[in-house]
């Protein structure tokens, strides 16, 4: 381990855990019994976290650990390491304005960089779920509403703005790993480099357009500059399919190691642009006994019902009066200013949509052309098959980042969507 | 004095400003002789800062300590007294991108909340100097060329992303004073508040106006949701004529404080507005032997100047090669990128002369039915020549908040201000 790791920093070890969560007040009771007798399983993937399931005679906890991050070492760990400590902050703000919808936070340890929480079970990853073909009926309830609340909560229409800014101020110091998307997300998918990988030969053309099309990067650096100065609400940074754990009745919000206070269309574009990469990987799927139509359906609709609950909770909280300091209500107490202010609502919410659909465009991009891809293609073994999931996806991922004003409302994109499954062949 | 000033905090006197200077390494030697010899005079207006000239026979200082500020007392005085740490912070990430544009810094006092400051001489405050009809042959060059360089060197085109929040998180905590100008200028000027008060009763139906228009009060919503969560660079934050101090060939920008990180049209507009608020107070001040016609062209093509002066340095230094991360260059290197990074150059500085426009008119707006009013409109004793005048500024103040988009160019307000003048009646 490199000197420079903050004093009394240790790398967790499952024969350590017990000792280390009973010394925590409450936890013990909570896992019950002896500790010696707890039962510790580490599950991470050990490239930048671990994770520790520990049960107990009484119940259970789930142990996160930021590890020293190797691919960054040259910034510094203690840098690295923190953003363990975004991720309870994020929690900790997100977890009041959500309940029920993120697991409790039991303890986060300053030295260990480590947060124990609740251990979600039986819970898979979202993203699993679908790729396997799982509904989920409370999905777009539980997401839509968990992100009107959060963004809705920690926006200017919320807070005053001395307590947003204190909190401002606490998240610009995870520039790290902002600085991790505007890297991987905006920049080295629209040019050469060595991060880039895409299914090849077949998609060949398609990443040297994203390297030569103007009007798609220029897209893109507009997105970017939008990511890098708009503190609008605190994000969670990460929200796609693999960031949200469910069961048939139940969803969670995890891993919000990326917030920070940005746009509230960066988090919308997350889940719905991997909802949408994920109704063109159905195809990818299906099996002559398990054909994925009516899959391909379920995943349209519900995106246009993430939308819609998001909106109309976001617009049922501001309408229930606005306690933050922008449009003081006092300003539009006569109907001439109830009038203005629902108006301007109405484009509020047209703007976060069209924000929305851009960086889903970028997300989809990212997926597909960048560094990081995800198993909805990955799983896909044969790569003609999946290559043609992939250019659909481009297909749309351009349009809505490029002719974004086309989509104005969600349904057309779901139109779209569909439209490009049926006419667009392989690349 | 409170109990809660914070330890080791005492206002400043006379008597006690040569020991205090003569402790400070270098400052001896500045003024020279013996610090028995120098001559203190303090000439601040006593309610919220102290500011003392000192001269000895090798040079002189000038030195600025914050006062605790009396009509925020209920927020605590030591937040009221940092206002002096966000002023020298503003000074020295200001100072070395406009050389010789602020006075030279030459101590900052932690304990004693004091700036000392290279005492300005023979200089006076520009909007003195205009109210008396001078002209200053460089002061547009000046003003623009300040404000592009410190804009552009703070914003996102020229910071490395990691380096500009570091920035952003340190002038978040200024949060006391932009909760002044969202108070005194985007809120109150637009409802019935004791803080308001205009010329009466010439002025009763403009302020009732700016109570129930409903384009114009959301006009001022939509400003004041910008300058909440805008961080595009670090402004100046008061950047009006009274923040400037002249001579016939030098410019210097004083009295930062309520620095932080917003948009950059707040003080683009700032300056242009305070402009045209002249221009039209000239008529107030014309007599039959100094009529004012030359001067008031003189006011409008300095506004003129100003912005297209700032709008070539600004466009400058982007072509010269952003080095911060926001519209990467590597994106755009090919001939179609070029072409497309140079017209989404254009269409940033349009963006920006629109925020420019709407920020001026609610800077002009404030003057007039506001809390603070100013001597362009204020040295005007007869109150229906003053009314006069300042229903001409409030004409234009609310078409550019509201009609933004019929002023394409600089030249279109130059014209619309003329025509108001020649078409707006005592009110």
């Amino acid at each position: 381990m490199p000197l420079d790791v903050p004093a009394g920093y240790e790398i967790l070890t499952e024969a350590a855990l017990p000792g280390f969560l009973a010394a925590i007040p409450g936890v013990a009771d909570r896992l019950g019994g002896d500790p010696g007798g707890w039962s510790v399983r580490e599950v991470g993937d050990g490239n930048l976290n671990q994770v520790f399931l520990v049960d107990g005679p009484a119940g259970s906890v789930c142990v996160k650990q930021a590890l020293p991050y190797l691919r960054l070492v040259g910034e510094g760990w203690p840098l690295g390491l923190k953003r363990a400590w975004f991720e309870q902050k994020a929690m900790r703000v997100h977890g009041p304005l959500a309940p029920g919808r993120i697991p409790h936070l039991v303890h986060y340890d300053e030295r260990l960089f480590a947060i124990v929480m609740e251990k979600l079970s039986p819970h898979i990853i979202l993203r699993r779920g679908l790729v396997q073909g799982h509904r989920y009926p409370h999905l777009a309830e539980h997401i839509g509403t968990f992100m009107a609340e959060t963004l809705y909560g920690t926006s200017d229409l919320a807070l005053p703005a001395a307590e947003k800014k204190s909190l401002v101020a606490d998240f610009c110091a995870n520039s790290e790993l902002c600085g991790l998307t505007e890297q991987v997300i905006f920049t080295q998918p629209y040019m050469t480099h060595p991060n880039n990988r895409w299914t090849s030969p077949q998609l060949d053309g398609w990443a040297e357009r994203a390297r030569s099309d103007a009007d798609w990067k220029m897209a893109a650096a507009r997105l970017k500059s939008k990511f890098l100065a708009s503190p609008e609400a605190l994000v969670h940074g990460d929200l796609h399919t693999g960031s949200i754990m469910v069961t048939p009745d139940d969803t969670r919000v995890i891993d919000p190691e990326f917030a920070f206070f940005g746009p509230m269309g960066f988090d919308l574009g997350a889940i719905l642009g991997n909802l949408w990469l994920n109704y063109f990987a159905q195809d990818g799927h299906a099996t002559g006994t398990d054909p994925r139509a009516d899959m391909q359906a379920w995943v349209l609709d519900t995106a246009e019902q993430v939308w819609t609950r998001f909106r109309a909770r976001f617009l049922a909280r501001w309408r229930g009066g606005a306690t933050g300091d922008a449009y003081p209500a006092a300003l539009f107490a006569d109907d001439a200013g109830i009038r203005a202010l629902e108006a301007e609502r109405q484009a509020y919410m047209d703007r976060l949509f069209a924000d929305a659909l851009g960086f889903a465009g970028a997300k989809i991009t990212r997926r597909i052309l960048g560094i990081a891809h995800n198993i909805d293609l990955e799983l896909i073994a044969d790569p003609d098959r999946r290559a043609l999931c992939e250019a659909r996806c481009l297909t749309l991922a351009r349009a809505l980042m490029v002719e974004t004003a086309r989509f104005r409302t969600v349904a057309d994109v779901t139109a779209g969507a569909k439209r490009i499954r049926e006419t667009v062949q392989a690349p």
